[in-house]
Protein backbone atom coordinates (compact mmCIF):
# COMPACT_ATOMS: atom_id res chain seq x y z
CA UNK A 1 0.00 0.00 0.00
CA UNK A 2 0.84 3.55 -0.82
CA UNK A 3 2.14 5.99 2.27
CA UNK A 4 -1.21 7.88 2.29
CA UNK A 5 0.70 10.78 4.45
CA UNK A 6 1.75 12.19 0.85
CA UNK A 7 -1.48 13.73 1.01
CA UNK A 8 -0.45 15.52 3.85
CA UNK A 9 2.97 16.55 2.80
CA UNK A 10 1.44 18.04 -0.09
CA UNK A 11 -0.80 20.06 1.43
CA UNK A 12 1.39 20.94 4.38
CA UNK A 13 4.06 22.02 1.48
CA UNK A 14 1.16 24.23 -0.20
CA UNK A 15 0.04 25.93 2.54
CA UNK A 16 3.89 26.99 3.33
CA UNK A 17 4.13 28.04 0.03
CA UNK A 18 1.91 30.95 0.36
CA UNK A 19 4.56 32.94 2.14
CA UNK A 20 6.81 31.92 -0.48
CA UNK A 21 7.74 34.67 -3.56
CA UNK A 22 5.50 35.00 -6.20
CA UNK A 23 8.27 34.01 -8.40
CA UNK A 24 9.93 31.17 -6.79
CA UNK A 25 7.32 28.43 -8.27
CA UNK A 26 4.35 27.76 -10.13
CA UNK A 27 2.27 27.39 -6.89
CA UNK A 28 3.51 30.59 -5.71
CA UNK A 29 2.83 32.50 -8.68
CA UNK A 30 -0.90 30.73 -8.96
CA UNK A 31 -1.44 32.28 -5.55
CA UNK A 32 -0.15 35.52 -6.52
CA UNK A 33 -2.67 35.89 -9.47
CA UNK A 34 -5.43 34.77 -7.09
CA UNK A 35 -8.83 33.18 -6.73
CA UNK A 36 -10.07 33.69 -10.10
CA UNK A 37 -6.53 31.76 -11.21
CA UNK A 38 -6.94 28.61 -8.96
CA UNK A 39 -10.20 28.61 -9.88
CA UNK A 40 -10.05 28.46 -13.47
CA UNK A 41 -7.10 25.41 -12.80
CA UNK A 42 -9.43 23.18 -11.02
CA UNK A 43 -11.91 23.70 -14.29
CA UNK A 44 -9.05 22.90 -16.63
CA UNK A 45 -8.24 19.88 -14.58
CA UNK A 46 -11.75 18.81 -14.06
CA UNK A 47 -12.14 18.83 -17.81
CA UNK A 48 -9.37 16.86 -18.83
CA UNK A 49 -9.61 14.28 -16.35
CA UNK A 50 -13.34 13.88 -18.13
CA UNK A 51 -11.73 13.47 -21.54
CA UNK A 52 -9.45 11.11 -20.12
CA UNK A 53 -12.48 9.48 -18.87
CA UNK A 54 -13.73 9.71 -22.22
CA UNK A 55 -10.63 8.23 -23.74
CA UNK A 56 -11.03 5.21 -21.25
CA UNK A 57 -7.06 6.14 -21.10
CA UNK A 58 -6.28 4.99 -17.27
CA UNK A 59 -2.71 6.35 -16.96
CA UNK A 60 -3.87 9.44 -18.33
CA UNK A 61 -6.85 9.18 -15.69
CA UNK A 62 -4.49 8.48 -12.69
CA UNK A 63 -2.56 11.56 -13.81
CA UNK A 64 -5.44 14.09 -14.33
CA UNK A 65 -7.34 13.28 -11.11
CA UNK A 66 -3.67 14.06 -9.48
CA UNK A 67 -3.51 17.34 -10.79
CA UNK A 68 -7.34 18.17 -10.14
CA UNK A 69 -6.71 17.10 -6.23
CA UNK A 70 -3.11 18.97 -6.37
CA UNK A 71 -4.77 21.82 -7.70
CA UNK A 72 -8.31 21.67 -4.97
CA UNK A 73 -5.42 21.56 -2.46
CA UNK A 74 -4.00 25.29 -3.65
CA UNK A 75 -7.98 26.51 -3.80
CA UNK A 76 -8.39 24.95 -0.23
CA UNK A 77 -5.01 26.31 0.83
CA UNK A 78 -5.91 29.94 -0.61
CA UNK A 79 -8.88 30.08 1.49
CA UNK A 80 -6.61 29.60 4.81
CA UNK A 81 -7.44 25.82 4.56
CA UNK A 82 -5.86 22.41 4.23
CA UNK A 83 -6.66 18.61 3.82
CA UNK A 84 -7.48 18.47 7.08
CA UNK A 85 -10.34 20.31 6.28
CA UNK A 86 -11.09 17.81 3.57
CA UNK A 87 -10.64 14.81 5.52
CA UNK A 88 -12.64 15.96 8.56
CA UNK A 89 -15.70 16.19 5.67
CA UNK A 90 -15.18 12.66 4.78
CA UNK A 91 -15.16 11.84 8.80
CA UNK A 92 -18.17 13.43 9.07
CA UNK A 93 -19.77 11.37 6.51
CA UNK A 94 -18.81 8.63 7.34
CA UNK A 95 -20.52 8.81 10.57
CA UNK A 96 -23.61 9.96 9.14
CA UNK A 97 -23.43 7.03 6.93
CA UNK A 98 -23.01 4.55 9.83
CA UNK A 99 -20.16 3.26 10.43
CA UNK A 100 -18.54 2.30 13.63
CA UNK A 101 -15.79 5.35 13.75
CA UNK A 102 -14.31 3.76 16.89
CA UNK A 103 -14.19 0.45 15.02
CA UNK A 104 -12.35 2.47 11.76
CA UNK A 105 -10.20 4.01 14.02
CA UNK A 106 -8.92 0.54 15.35
CA UNK A 107 -8.62 -1.33 12.56
CA UNK B 1 -4.92 15.36 13.08
CA UNK B 2 -7.77 13.45 11.19
CA UNK B 3 -7.27 10.17 10.23
CA UNK B 4 -6.37 10.48 6.56
CA UNK B 5 -7.15 6.49 6.59
CA UNK B 6 -10.93 7.83 5.82
CA UNK B 7 -9.60 8.04 1.87
CA UNK B 8 -8.69 4.50 1.70
CA UNK B 9 -11.91 3.39 3.41
CA UNK B 10 -14.24 5.49 1.00
CA UNK B 11 -12.16 4.56 -1.67
CA UNK B 12 -12.44 0.12 -0.63
CA UNK B 13 -16.26 0.88 -0.11
CA UNK B 14 -16.54 2.87 -3.90
CA UNK B 15 -14.67 0.06 -5.16
CA UNK B 16 -16.96 -2.66 -3.33
CA UNK B 17 -19.65 -0.90 -4.43
CA UNK B 18 -19.52 -1.49 -7.92
CA UNK B 19 -20.79 -5.15 -7.29
CA UNK B 20 -23.77 -4.02 -5.80
CA UNK B 21 -27.51 -3.77 -7.12
CA UNK B 22 -27.76 -0.76 -8.91
CA UNK B 23 -30.94 0.55 -6.69
CA UNK B 24 -29.06 -0.25 -3.47
CA UNK B 25 -27.41 3.42 -3.29
CA UNK B 26 -26.67 6.42 -5.05
CA UNK B 27 -23.19 5.12 -6.10
CA UNK B 28 -24.34 2.18 -7.41
CA UNK B 29 -27.10 3.49 -9.73
CA UNK B 30 -24.49 6.22 -10.93
CA UNK B 31 -21.76 3.10 -12.02
CA UNK B 32 -24.91 1.84 -13.73
CA UNK B 33 -25.41 5.01 -15.62
CA UNK B 34 -22.15 5.27 -17.06
CA UNK B 35 -19.36 7.02 -18.11
CA UNK B 36 -21.00 10.32 -18.91
CA UNK B 37 -23.37 10.34 -16.06
CA UNK B 38 -20.10 10.14 -13.91
CA UNK B 39 -18.11 12.67 -15.49
CA UNK B 40 -21.22 15.02 -15.39
CA UNK B 41 -21.02 15.12 -11.53
CA UNK B 42 -17.30 15.59 -11.71
CA UNK B 43 -17.71 18.43 -13.66
CA UNK B 44 -20.91 19.39 -11.57
CA UNK B 45 -18.68 19.50 -8.30
CA UNK B 46 -16.04 20.97 -9.73
CA UNK B 47 -18.56 23.90 -11.16
CA UNK B 48 -19.68 24.11 -7.29
CA UNK B 49 -16.42 24.20 -5.94
CA UNK B 50 -15.46 27.12 -7.66
CA UNK B 51 -18.82 29.24 -7.42
CA UNK B 52 -18.35 28.27 -3.54
CA UNK B 53 -14.69 29.75 -3.79
CA UNK B 54 -16.27 32.98 -5.66
CA UNK B 55 -18.44 33.12 -2.64
CA UNK B 56 -15.78 33.05 -0.18
CA UNK B 57 -17.71 30.49 1.71
CA UNK B 58 -15.14 28.22 3.34
CA UNK B 59 -17.56 25.57 4.68
CA UNK B 60 -18.94 25.38 1.54
CA UNK B 61 -16.13 25.12 -0.42
CA UNK B 62 -14.64 21.79 2.28
CA UNK B 63 -18.12 20.71 1.44
CA UNK B 64 -17.55 21.07 -2.27
CA UNK B 65 -14.00 19.48 -2.39
CA UNK B 66 -15.13 16.53 -0.93
CA UNK B 67 -18.03 15.80 -3.55
CA UNK B 68 -15.75 16.82 -6.18
CA UNK B 69 -12.87 14.31 -4.50
CA UNK B 70 -15.83 11.77 -3.56
CA UNK B 71 -17.06 11.99 -7.57
CA UNK B 72 -13.41 11.13 -8.74
CA UNK B 73 -13.02 8.20 -6.30
CA UNK B 74 -15.80 7.15 -8.06
CA UNK B 75 -14.66 7.95 -11.43
CA UNK B 76 -11.19 6.13 -10.57
CA UNK B 77 -12.81 2.85 -9.54
CA UNK B 78 -15.23 3.30 -12.52
CA UNK B 79 -12.18 2.43 -14.32
CA UNK B 80 -10.93 -0.18 -12.45
CA UNK B 81 -8.33 1.90 -10.59
CA UNK B 82 -8.46 3.23 -6.71
CA UNK B 83 -7.17 5.74 -4.32
CA UNK B 84 -3.45 3.74 -4.22
CA UNK B 85 -3.25 4.60 -7.68
CA UNK B 86 -3.76 8.61 -7.66
CA UNK B 87 -1.67 8.23 -4.14
CA UNK B 88 1.33 6.40 -6.14
CA UNK B 89 0.95 9.49 -8.62
CA UNK B 90 1.40 11.75 -5.60
CA UNK B 91 4.50 9.93 -4.50
CA UNK B 92 5.69 9.97 -8.45
CA UNK B 93 5.74 13.47 -7.85
CA UNK B 94 7.29 14.09 -5.07
CA UNK B 95 10.44 12.16 -5.90
CA UNK B 96 10.50 14.30 -9.14
CA UNK B 97 10.31 17.41 -7.10
CA UNK B 98 13.46 16.00 -5.39
CA UNK B 99 12.08 14.44 -1.91
CA UNK B 100 13.95 11.73 -0.26
CA UNK B 101 11.48 9.35 -1.03
CA UNK B 102 12.91 6.29 0.74
CA UNK B 103 12.98 8.83 4.31
CA UNK B 104 9.33 9.98 3.81
CA UNK B 105 8.45 6.12 3.87
CA UNK B 106 10.27 5.73 7.06
CA UNK B 107 9.05 8.55 8.83
CA UNK C 1 -30.01 28.82 -45.15
CA UNK C 2 -32.06 28.73 -41.24
CA UNK C 3 -33.39 32.41 -40.18
CA UNK C 4 -31.06 33.54 -37.67
CA UNK C 5 -33.55 35.73 -36.12
CA UNK C 6 -34.70 32.69 -34.82
CA UNK C 7 -31.51 33.50 -31.32
CA UNK C 8 -33.79 37.17 -30.99
CA UNK C 9 -36.97 35.41 -30.88
CA UNK C 10 -35.44 33.16 -28.12
CA UNK C 11 -33.84 35.73 -26.25
CA UNK C 12 -36.89 38.13 -26.24
CA UNK C 13 -38.75 35.02 -24.70
CA UNK C 14 -35.85 34.33 -22.62
CA UNK C 15 -36.13 37.90 -20.86
CA UNK C 16 -39.81 38.15 -20.81
CA UNK C 17 -40.42 35.17 -18.69
CA UNK C 18 -38.13 36.78 -16.15
CA UNK C 19 -41.60 38.20 -15.12
CA UNK C 20 -43.61 34.96 -15.24
CA UNK C 21 -44.70 33.06 -12.06
CA UNK C 22 -41.83 30.67 -11.30
CA UNK C 23 -43.78 27.94 -11.38
CA UNK C 24 -44.92 28.56 -14.98
CA UNK C 25 -42.07 27.10 -16.94
CA UNK C 26 -38.58 25.31 -16.65
CA UNK C 27 -37.15 28.82 -17.87
CA UNK C 28 -39.12 30.86 -14.70
CA UNK C 29 -38.32 27.81 -12.13
CA UNK C 30 -34.42 28.57 -13.08
CA UNK C 31 -34.60 31.94 -12.51
CA UNK C 32 -36.22 31.55 -9.27
CA UNK C 33 -33.34 29.34 -7.90
CA UNK C 34 -30.95 32.39 -8.84
CA UNK C 35 -27.72 32.52 -9.78
CA UNK C 36 -26.00 29.43 -8.67
CA UNK C 37 -28.74 27.20 -10.63
CA UNK C 38 -28.15 29.03 -13.66
CA UNK C 39 -24.08 28.81 -13.62
CA UNK C 40 -24.33 25.27 -12.79
CA UNK C 41 -26.47 24.52 -16.04
CA UNK C 42 -23.87 26.33 -17.84
CA UNK C 43 -21.27 23.88 -16.50
CA UNK C 44 -23.82 20.90 -16.91
CA UNK C 45 -23.86 21.51 -20.77
CA UNK C 46 -20.50 22.79 -21.25
CA UNK C 47 -19.27 19.04 -19.76
CA UNK C 48 -21.67 17.68 -21.89
CA UNK C 49 -20.65 19.67 -25.38
CA UNK C 50 -17.18 18.46 -24.53
CA UNK C 51 -18.49 14.71 -24.20
CA UNK C 52 -20.33 15.14 -27.52
CA UNK C 53 -17.61 15.95 -28.81
CA UNK C 54 -14.93 13.72 -27.53
CA UNK C 55 -17.95 10.75 -28.71
CA UNK C 56 -17.38 12.41 -32.67
CA UNK C 57 -21.61 12.31 -32.36
CA UNK C 58 -22.56 15.08 -34.26
CA UNK C 59 -25.90 15.40 -33.94
CA UNK C 60 -25.21 15.22 -30.49
CA UNK C 61 -22.81 17.96 -30.38
CA UNK C 62 -25.73 20.22 -32.19
CA UNK C 63 -27.82 19.38 -29.32
CA UNK C 64 -25.38 20.06 -26.62
CA UNK C 65 -24.32 23.72 -27.81
CA UNK C 66 -27.63 24.64 -28.47
CA UNK C 67 -28.21 23.53 -24.95
CA UNK C 68 -25.48 25.67 -23.99
CA UNK C 69 -26.15 28.49 -25.84
CA UNK C 70 -29.69 28.78 -24.62
CA UNK C 71 -28.77 28.34 -21.22
CA UNK C 72 -25.96 31.40 -21.54
CA UNK C 73 -28.89 32.96 -23.19
CA UNK C 74 -30.91 32.68 -19.60
CA UNK C 75 -27.87 33.63 -17.72
CA UNK C 76 -27.05 36.73 -19.65
CA UNK C 77 -31.13 37.84 -19.45
CA UNK C 78 -30.52 37.15 -15.48
CA UNK C 79 -28.01 39.77 -15.58
CA UNK C 80 -30.09 42.36 -17.43
CA UNK C 81 -28.49 42.06 -20.60
CA UNK C 82 -29.67 39.98 -24.07
CA UNK C 83 -28.64 38.45 -27.18
CA UNK C 84 -27.68 42.27 -28.46
CA UNK C 85 -25.37 42.34 -25.62
CA UNK C 86 -23.39 39.32 -26.91
CA UNK C 87 -24.11 39.99 -31.29
CA UNK C 88 -22.47 43.82 -29.93
CA UNK C 89 -19.36 42.21 -28.86
CA UNK C 90 -18.96 40.41 -31.53
CA UNK C 91 -19.35 43.53 -33.90
CA UNK C 92 -17.19 44.88 -31.88
CA UNK C 93 -13.89 42.36 -32.42
CA UNK C 94 -14.79 42.05 -35.99
CA UNK C 95 -14.20 45.91 -36.21
CA UNK C 96 -10.67 45.05 -34.25
CA UNK C 97 -9.75 42.61 -36.84
CA UNK C 98 -10.29 44.95 -39.63
CA UNK C 99 -13.26 44.32 -41.19
CA UNK C 100 -14.80 47.27 -42.84
CA UNK C 101 -17.57 47.76 -40.19
CA UNK C 102 -20.39 50.16 -42.51
CA UNK C 103 -19.47 47.52 -45.75
CA UNK C 104 -21.00 44.79 -43.39
CA UNK C 105 -23.63 46.74 -42.42
CA UNK C 106 -25.12 47.65 -45.35
CA UNK C 107 -25.14 44.24 -46.47
CA UNK D 1 -30.73 46.16 -33.15
CA UNK D 2 -27.14 44.56 -34.16
CA UNK D 3 -26.72 43.26 -36.97
CA UNK D 4 -27.34 39.34 -36.36
CA UNK D 5 -25.68 37.79 -39.37
CA UNK D 6 -22.47 38.93 -37.64
CA UNK D 7 -22.95 35.50 -36.18
CA UNK D 8 -23.24 33.50 -39.70
CA UNK D 9 -19.80 35.77 -41.45
CA UNK D 10 -17.85 34.35 -37.89
CA UNK D 11 -18.60 31.04 -38.42
CA UNK D 12 -18.20 31.56 -41.94
CA UNK D 13 -14.56 32.50 -41.45
CA UNK D 14 -14.05 29.60 -38.67
CA UNK D 15 -15.14 27.26 -41.66
CA UNK D 16 -12.57 28.91 -43.90
CA UNK D 17 -9.94 29.07 -41.25
CA UNK D 18 -9.54 24.83 -41.13
CA UNK D 19 -7.95 25.07 -44.76
CA UNK D 20 -5.52 27.56 -43.29
CA UNK D 21 -1.75 27.40 -42.24
CA UNK D 22 -1.67 26.02 -38.85
CA UNK D 23 1.08 29.06 -37.55
CA UNK D 24 -1.55 31.24 -39.67
CA UNK D 25 -3.69 32.72 -36.78
CA UNK D 26 -4.94 31.13 -33.06
CA UNK D 27 -8.24 29.69 -34.84
CA UNK D 28 -5.66 27.71 -36.82
CA UNK D 29 -3.12 26.51 -34.61
CA UNK D 30 -6.47 25.31 -32.33
CA UNK D 31 -7.44 23.10 -35.15
CA UNK D 32 -4.00 22.33 -35.75
CA UNK D 33 -3.82 20.84 -31.83
CA UNK D 34 -6.96 19.09 -32.36
CA UNK D 35 -10.42 18.23 -30.28
CA UNK D 36 -8.86 17.88 -26.59
CA UNK D 37 -7.69 21.68 -26.86
CA UNK D 38 -10.84 22.89 -28.45
CA UNK D 39 -12.25 21.10 -25.99
CA UNK D 40 -10.51 22.52 -23.07
CA UNK D 41 -10.95 25.84 -24.47
CA UNK D 42 -14.82 25.73 -24.68
CA UNK D 43 -14.47 24.43 -20.56
CA UNK D 44 -11.92 27.36 -19.77
CA UNK D 45 -14.35 30.02 -21.30
CA UNK D 46 -17.81 28.15 -19.50
CA UNK D 47 -15.81 28.78 -16.36
CA UNK D 48 -14.75 31.76 -17.09
CA UNK D 49 -18.36 32.37 -17.52
CA UNK D 50 -19.41 31.48 -14.25
CA UNK D 51 -16.99 33.88 -12.58
CA UNK D 52 -18.18 36.62 -14.03
CA UNK D 53 -21.63 35.90 -13.19
CA UNK D 54 -20.65 35.09 -9.41
CA UNK D 55 -18.71 38.90 -9.70
CA UNK D 56 -21.78 40.00 -11.25
CA UNK D 57 -19.70 41.89 -13.74
CA UNK D 58 -21.68 42.79 -16.97
CA UNK D 59 -19.21 43.62 -18.83
CA UNK D 60 -16.98 40.85 -18.25
CA UNK D 61 -20.24 38.57 -18.55
CA UNK D 62 -20.95 39.73 -22.17
CA UNK D 63 -17.13 38.99 -23.06
CA UNK D 64 -17.33 35.76 -21.60
CA UNK D 65 -20.37 34.27 -23.06
CA UNK D 66 -18.77 35.50 -26.76
CA UNK D 67 -15.42 33.71 -26.04
CA UNK D 68 -17.68 30.59 -25.13
CA UNK D 69 -19.78 30.87 -28.63
CA UNK D 70 -17.08 32.06 -30.47
CA UNK D 71 -15.23 28.85 -29.12
CA UNK D 72 -18.48 26.31 -29.39
CA UNK D 73 -18.36 27.65 -32.88
CA UNK D 74 -15.08 26.66 -33.89
CA UNK D 75 -16.04 23.08 -32.23
CA UNK D 76 -18.83 23.26 -33.88
CA UNK D 77 -16.77 23.61 -37.20
CA UNK D 78 -13.82 20.91 -36.22
CA UNK D 79 -16.47 18.47 -36.31
CA UNK D 80 -17.38 19.63 -40.14
CA UNK D 81 -20.36 21.37 -38.99
CA UNK D 82 -21.62 25.71 -38.96
CA UNK D 83 -23.37 28.19 -37.03
CA UNK D 84 -26.70 26.70 -39.56
CA UNK D 85 -26.83 23.34 -37.55
CA UNK D 86 -27.37 25.07 -34.09
CA UNK D 87 -29.78 27.77 -35.81
CA UNK D 88 -31.64 24.58 -36.88
CA UNK D 89 -31.73 23.09 -33.58
CA UNK D 90 -32.86 26.08 -32.30
CA UNK D 91 -36.08 26.59 -35.38
CA UNK D 92 -36.65 22.85 -34.22
CA UNK D 93 -37.20 23.64 -30.53
CA UNK D 94 -39.12 26.52 -31.68
CA UNK D 95 -41.56 24.07 -33.40
CA UNK D 96 -41.60 21.47 -30.37
CA UNK D 97 -42.75 24.33 -27.90
CA UNK D 98 -45.54 25.58 -30.10
CA UNK D 99 -44.56 28.61 -32.07
CA UNK D 100 -46.39 29.16 -35.08
CA UNK D 101 -43.06 28.37 -37.76
CA UNK D 102 -44.56 30.51 -40.57
CA UNK D 103 -46.02 33.28 -38.41
CA UNK D 104 -42.53 33.73 -37.05
CA UNK D 105 -40.94 33.58 -40.54
CA UNK D 106 -43.23 35.98 -42.08
CA UNK D 107 -42.53 38.85 -38.56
Amino acid sequence: MIDIEVLRRVSDTLVARKQADPDSSYVSSLYAKGTDAICKKVAEEAAETIMASKDNDRLQIVREVTDLWFHSLILVAHHGLSVEDVLAEFRRREGVSGIDEKKSRTA
